[in-house]
């Protein structure tokens, strides 16, 4: 018998709890021995929970029982998971997490702590909730040299994208309608802004190119401006807008971003509808991987978190070999180089003119249209330019009047 | 270091001796220790090779070596790869393969040996390629009840498929396409009759469900009847017909079939074009989670295979916990206890009364039509009918001297 504690009885502790106790017998067999929950720390009451007299409000429950061998901390938020986490590590307590936050601000030092110990930190569900990902990207991937990856990392912003491209809504009616099916949460910014997602991206990269990026260092552009005239462009131009994580390697640093892009339809990104997630990884001999599903969800989050605490219990002794370095922002290719092709959408007493002036500061650019434009919109695509040079581009050609109010980036996935 | 044995030197085989050698430094550094190709089985000479001298013709040399601690089997077929990988088993050396025909054919045995001698037997590359679908099913998906597995698992047949919806090829025209790309071998029967797909949907059911399943227990249909008229119905229809390998439980038992299906626009398979993979996991917490990538190709598989080969090395005192019984057909539903709705193209003299005919012998059935339709011709869907309920339905369809041409079932997934 192995015995766990499992720190948080929210949305995806109490499914944690009801996966281990509703299917206890399977993976007793599957990892050939008894997986019991010792504790459940949490500052509330559960009086109806079939093990309420295993919870506990005191972390020193958990810390001085020698007996627990892993905890699942699945609080949330950087304090106190961090110190409790750490703590457990520093006890000879593996540990896994569903925890991005966590994972993204202090990924290096815990599985620095974790080596040292030599216990297992495992956070499979930290990204893309039920899909699995960071192992394979770990293991199956492990011949591979990675490329890239472009990912839809947040299924409320995504949600939001598809009520906006497919039912005609608008911003504030999608994100009205995310917060009633309980998919964002009622200060949204944390999935609007772009944050989740950030700290999503932050730990593919540190895994797949091995140093920590944190958040702070990622460009990070949110939903929030996103139009319906936006939406239509994207149709026109043969897409759909989509928040997109990406990270690659561009003259031997790391480019990487998250913000709404235009994704072609004939990418497999384009088709991810709803709250899903999807993960394209590009390696030099896969080509490219898709990996898709719900990015969150309490059962989806929950049975990842119970599939690492199975992966602990298989290598008691043995560490699941995951590991990056710490890393710092001259590892990242300042945000001004990176280059992207744009869809630019401007307002102009003279579009024709405008349009000729955006030929000439921006290089050959693709107009496009749309029913029922207004009179003095000018909507079109810019070739490849670094994010310096773009930006130079729009005040010569705001200098001639036209103001610009719509810049979205489009993918090269 | 570790050293290892490659046997065959053909497509997969190249690509793995290539991996070790181009990646042995990065190799060395995840696995902490350096991978040594101690010996590579071929019967035809390699004299460029850069590793010529460690090329044999005896598999003696493999067998008989103590120092060779993991083989990998990329020879293919039956024979005599299954003997060669038994007697590596039998003598203390773990395996990998790429071999889905002995995988489906010997699974149960070989992991029985495997687990016996406490070694490892992995298969990673024998499905999907490139795609990382054994572990993580496996591993990742521990903790869900797998309920269902529907894939694309054949590139070549899903290439043809893709001709045909995409330029209107005909089959035969779209076969000798996939040829003259290499995509399909000379002989394309294994391929366009299914059976490729039946092998890699064995081997998923196989170890999603814990019994094998056998190839000769399941249902087989390939593509070669699939005509542009079909095409266009299911286009017709709202989708698009993919050579799908499907299992779920049903009655307790595993339904298992593979055979082209309309599949909907709305479902993330039917967007998988060219001669990618992609395989639908629907796990009890999870729902669904999609995997795609490239299914076939050198380096893909032969990444898969070196990650398997490292895994080995990571694990080469504990085993990979991976598992499943010797099973036989009376684990599988009865062929014509399987349930589908069907679509259904005929000739008639009087398509309109045919069509009442059809909604009193089938059910109420639903039209479809196409542009430049010919006068006798009639399409339909019919409602949900076991396979032995249909058949009898079509024989009663028939007697009033309508001619069924195309009968194909519409996937739910």
């Amino acid at each position: 018998m192995i015995q766990v504690a499992v720190m948080g009885h929210g949305v995806v502790g109490s499914g944690v709890t009801e996966i281990l106790l509703k299917h206890s017998e399977e993976i007793k067999k599957k990892v050939q021995e008894e997986v019991y929950i010792k504790k459940i720390l949490d500052l509330r009451d559960f009086p109806d929970s079939p093990i309420a007299d295993r919870f506990t409000k005191n972390f020193d429950d958990i810390i001085n029982d020698d007996e627990i061998k892993i905890v699942v901390e699945v609080m949330g938020g950087l304090n106190p998971a961090y110190e409790f986490v750490k703590k457990c590590l520093e006890n000879g307590k593996s540990v896994v997490t569903s925890n991005k936050e966590l994972v993204a601000a202090k990924g290096a030092e815990l599985l620095k702590i974790a080596e040292d110990n030599n216990l297992n930190f495992l956070f499979e569900a930290s990204v893309g909730g039920g899909i699995p990902i960071i192992r394979p990207l770990n293991q199956c991937l492990a011949a591979n040299e990675v490329l890239e990856i472009d990912g839809i990392l947040n299924g409320t912003t995504n949600f939001i994208l598809a009520k906006m491209i497919k039912d005609s809504m608008s911003f504030e009616d999608a994100l009205a309608l995310a917060q009633k099916k309980g998919y964002a949460e009622r200060n949204p910014a944390a999935d609007v802004e772009g944050h989740d997602a950030c700290r999503k991206i932050c730990i593919l990269a540190s895994l797949a190119f091995g140093k920590h990026v944190y958040p702070d260092s990622v460009h990070t552009e949110g939903i929030t401006n996103i139009t319906l005239t936006d939406v239509e462009y994207a149709s026109a131009w043969g897409g759909v807008i989509k928040l997109i994580g990406s990270v690659k390697i561009t003259d031997g640093k790391e480019e990487i971003i998250v913000a709404p892009m235009f994704v072609s339809d004939e990418c497999q990104l384009s088709s991810v509808d709803g709250v899903f997630n999807a993960i394209l990884v590009k390696g030099d001999s896969t080509g490219d991987v898709v990996f898709y599903g719900k990015g969150a969800g309490k059962l989806p989050t929950a049975s990842a978190v119970v599939a690492d605490v199975m992966d602990c219990v298989n290598h008691k002794d043995t560490r699941r070999n995951i590991h990056w370095e710490d890393g710092d922002p001259s590892n990242i290719l300042p945000f001004e180089n990176t280059k992207y092709a744009m869809y630019v959408l401007a307002n102009a007493e003279d579009p024709e003119k405008a349009f000729e002036t955006a030929n000439s500061v921006f290089g050959e650019c693709l107009k496009l249209s749309r029913d029922n434009a207004e009179s003095s919109e000018l909507a079109f695509t810019t070739p490849v330019l670094s994010f310096s040079d773009f930006e130079k581009a729009v005040s010569e050609f705001e200098e001639t009047g036209a103001k610009v109010v719509s810049k979205i980036r489009i993918a090269v996935i």
